[in-house]
């Protein structure tokens, strides 16, 4: 089994595996290295088992004839927690567990491909969590998060950059990108950031005062 | 080559094959085969070519160092648009396009998948198009489109089908959904109505009055 139990500090974010496309073995190792706490969405856990990880909450609605019980001993200690609440996705209620368990972070993988109505709500949901949890949604091309009122980060020149409002975005302003933005208004499926670049090496700025903006740093 | 050609009416929607995953090799067939034009986008060709397919149109902006002469004769008769355009994405131009040439419909295959800002990008910028051009995105799992105010289709019981608002979308009526809505508002990335299910075999009626709301049948 991998090793991620070395570390046990809460501080460090979780890891959730969603139920959607399996990202690259290379990515999810680099992940479980450093991760806490292991959670599993689902009957995801059917083919978590096969990659030999351990699982320390396996959580969800648990339908379509799915026992988790199955897995107790085989992933001996795990929590169970069956979320039948069908106004939420497994994920948000992933993401609230961590809350009440007072985890400041999480990584999400597994969580993007297949269904185009899961991935289209995985990651726009993240947003609703952006002052309790501090969510990075992975895949093999993709990174993407909830941007702060003022967000600075270093990057390489060149590095794609795209900025997607979910809803409405106003008072962007932007620093070293290729298409600057300035007081610019993005709006979900009419103006949107997508495709952008890094100028040159260095701090990369971007402000926005109201609306929810999600980085995506993508790459082919 | 495959026999898209038989058909030549320009009333049949026409495909455009973009550059994000690739779906099934059965469902690029069943749509080439009633596809009056066929559109690939930028170096897309490079993987259309070994499919063994006839194009009619290669579109985009061509950067990085890509040639789109080099596929004229392998494709002769092939119109090739350069669209160099910063502002809009290549689907987007071919989209326009397709409006400008009055087609009525257009599917859409390759358009998810890989990188999520293309992917939500190509999705939810469909809804530009909803007055001018009837389109379709499909996937391995997905077929996406716009909803008119007044929706009415056959399904059978148990349809998975999610409702997305491309930002915010009110007053939304449904008959024979399991999660039924009542003159309900739904608002991206904070209430969607992902996941909803046909109830019994029949008529599946969707109205809404203000806003843009996508379709989603999607099937794991």
């Amino acid at each position: 089994m991998s090793s991620h139990h070395i570390v046990r500090d809460d501080q460090e974010p979780a890891l959730i595996i969603a139920n959607g496309q399996e990202c690259s073995p290379e990515l999810l190792g680099q992940l479980l290295e450093w991760s806490p706490l292991v959670i599993v969405l689902d009957s995801a856990i059917e083919r978590v088992m096969q990659l030999d990880i351990k699982v320390d909450v396996l959580l969800g609605d648990f339908d379509h004839g799915f026992d988790p019980e199955t897995y107790r001993d085989l992933q001996y200690p795990l929590e169970i927690v069956h979320t039948p609440d069908q106004d939420k996705t497994d994920l948000e209620k992933a993401c609230d567990y961590l809350v009440e368990r007072g985890f400041p972070a999480v990584n999400v993988v597994w969580a993007t491909g297949k269904r185009a109505d899961h991935t289209i709500t995985n990651i726009t949901n993240i947003v609703r969590f952006r002052d309790k949890l501090k969510i990075v949604v992975l895949d093999d091309h993709s990174k993407v998060f909830v941007l702060p009122p003022k967000f600075e980060k270093w990057y390489t020149a060149g590095t794609p950059i795209s900025l997607i409002p979910v809803g409405k975005v106003s008072g962007i302003y932007s620093q070293n990108l290729m298409y600057e933005l300035n007081n610019d208004e993005l709006t979900i499926g009419y103006r949107t950031g997508s495709s952008n670049k890094v100028v040159k090496d260095g701090i990369v700025t971007i402000e926005h005062t109201a609306g929810d903006l999600l980085m995506m740093e993508c790459f082919d």
